[in-house]
């Protein structure tokens, strides 16, 4: 089955019309034809080969909403017409007890296959993403997406944001009365705000952009602290029964493991580059955690489609076309978008 | 109250017979004649400026174990002659959360009052520690001994080395049907290993030293490993629910987190001068813990020392004199000590 997208070539290449073949749904499998596809700060990790790990051609994209076109003879959850979406996961092993407990991105044999740039055991290449006109997946990886859903591109990137914050924040068990931080308003920080918010916490945003605090309190902050200022921080300090950790470049974790409470987690869903040094008694008086989460299990993310459809939640996205994906990806590496961008899949259609 | 002690009066100065005043037992207060007094890394730390805030003269010692001399007006849980002790606090602000809650060592507003080199309100210098005759602590930093015990000096370090690493193993629920590992076989670590297989975990010590396998297993470790050997360490690869770290020196701490499961814990109880670089994806993929743990409160010292009464848990010791404790001080800087230094303050008397 042959398929329009986008690709890169090289680490140096710009994203061009690229063709490639999914395979012929298999009895369980889902195809779906992609209506958006947001753009997350790994596709551009992955597309410059900043991880030292892709093949070309890569096809990025993770963030995956569409409408189903056909479904294999034994697909139960799925039919013709409906919504659907697929994150950061196509498959796993499927037996570890990870896996068996739901959480396939943590498979204990390392068997996640991930939406691109993972070997694609049915066409023997890689797996390529969500920039192309479908995609196709056993349906034990393709989530739902409820009729109430009305902004279909700005639920898109839940499949990768919104679990990456939604997960953690409910793991750690965020709720009514607590005291959370978010640090960073970009894409995961945005969602990590909403959600914390709709948890029922008192949410601190930290940014080092003190323009962003009018979007941030509109998001659900309660208050906005500065990073860059000390005696902000200071205020802050032991106060805090969580914090979610948003940013990807290298920061001072110490600056935040000081501001927890007794017996407070700050998780990381960022991952910077290079190793973090955390001072011992940072972490021991008084006694601290500090944790680290990656997206969601597939019944987890279905949860929180759920949630979000539920109550309305959704990013704040900019639609583009994508021809504009490599401006995009410059503006993205100044932090210079609000909230996510969006690929319009139906620009796809006219392209080469 | 003039007592006799050993202090010293400098960082490169060696310990030497000292006389300090204690105060006259306030109503709430216990006066104990001290039996034996531990010798714990941080007393050496301590006494060589190597924190940077000592105090000269510097009286160290916090594994304090003794008989009730005396007891104030409103003493309820000590009589004249019974056992008692005291470890690395004598008082705190009592009223916070923290301490309200029991965790006087977490007080809320630094107002931990340790054994040596704190402020003294009573007398306006500063606290001096076990190496001494005898201490005046009020009763709710005071442990009571059982009678059941037998050993009193292998029963002291309990106080600092017994209820640093008791504390973590509770709090994290350390138990039958898990995986620990311990990291180090010193003062701390000998504890570890002991105090996990009493708990019911399969304990696996992981040393730099192959020499202390015996005694390893003789405390009850099932695997020993040793660290500097890459094959070993990648056999225990993502395969435990706890791990306690009780190395003080600087270390590679992200060797120990990828050996955690899923949701694992790296709990570390020594302080590193330096801060310990973490690499994100060690946290991220799969979600672990990195986390710190300082002593223990009243009420868990107590619990821990009841709990080691009943069992028969103490601690290896070499008995020595008050007037050895330089040369002490140097076999413990090259680990050369199985497995801590206690020392019979019976020597004290004959002192100048």
């Amino acid at each position: 089955m042959s398929t329009k997208a986008f690709a890169t070539r090289s680490a140096d290449s710009p994203l061009s019309p690229f063709s490639l073949n999914r395979r012929d749904p298999l009895p369980t499998d889902v195809v779906i034809d992609i209506l958006y596809c947001g753009v997350c700060h790994s596709d551009l990790h992955q597309v410059r080969n900043e991880w030292g790990n892709t093949v070309y051609p890569c096809v990025p994209g993770h963030e995956i909403l569409g409408r189903v076109a056909k479904v294999g003879s034994a697909v139960k959850k799925f039919k013709e017409g409906d919504l659907a979406a697929v994150g950061c996961m196509v498959d796993s092993c499927r037996t570890c007890p990870s896996c068996r407990a739901g959480f396939e991105q943590y498979c204990d044999v390392g068997g996640t296959i991930f939406t691109y740039n993972s070997p694609d055991e049915h066409l023997g290449s890689i797996t390529y993403g969500g920039y192309s006109e479908n995609v196709v997946v056993d349906e034990a990886f393709v989530l739902k997406i409820s009729d109430k859903v009305k902004d279909l591109a700005a639920t898109a990137p839940l499949l990768c944001a919104g679990i990456t914050t939604y997960s953690p924040l409910r793991h750690w068990k965020v709720g009514p009365g607590q005291k959370v931080g978010v640090v960073g308003l970009g894409g995961l920080g945005h969602m990590g705000v909403k959600l914390a918010h709709a948890f029922g916490a008192h949410v601190v945003l930290f940014t080092t952009s003190p323009e962003k605090a009018e979007d941030a309190k509109r998001f659900g902050a309660a208050e906005v602290v500065v990073s860059k200022d000390p005696d902000a921080m200071a205020a802050q300090a032991r106060s805090f029964d969580f914090i979610l950790d948003c940013v990807s470049a290298q920061h001072d974790i110490n600056a935040y493991l000081q501001l927890l409470k007794l017996d407070g987690t700050l998780t990381l869903v960022g991952a910077p580059e290079h190793p973090l040094p955390v001072a011992a008694f940072n972490l021991i008086l008084p006694r601290r955690n500090f944790a680290g989460s990656a997206i969601g299990g597939i019944p987890e993310t279905q949860e929180m489609l759920d949630f979000c459809a539920d109550r309305g939640i959704t990013c704040d996205v900019e639609l583009i076309e994508i021809q504009d994906v490599e401006s995009a990806y410059d503006r993205l590496l100044k932090g210079d978008v609000r909230y996510r961008f969006v690929i319009d899949m139906a620009s796809l259609k006219g392209s080469a």
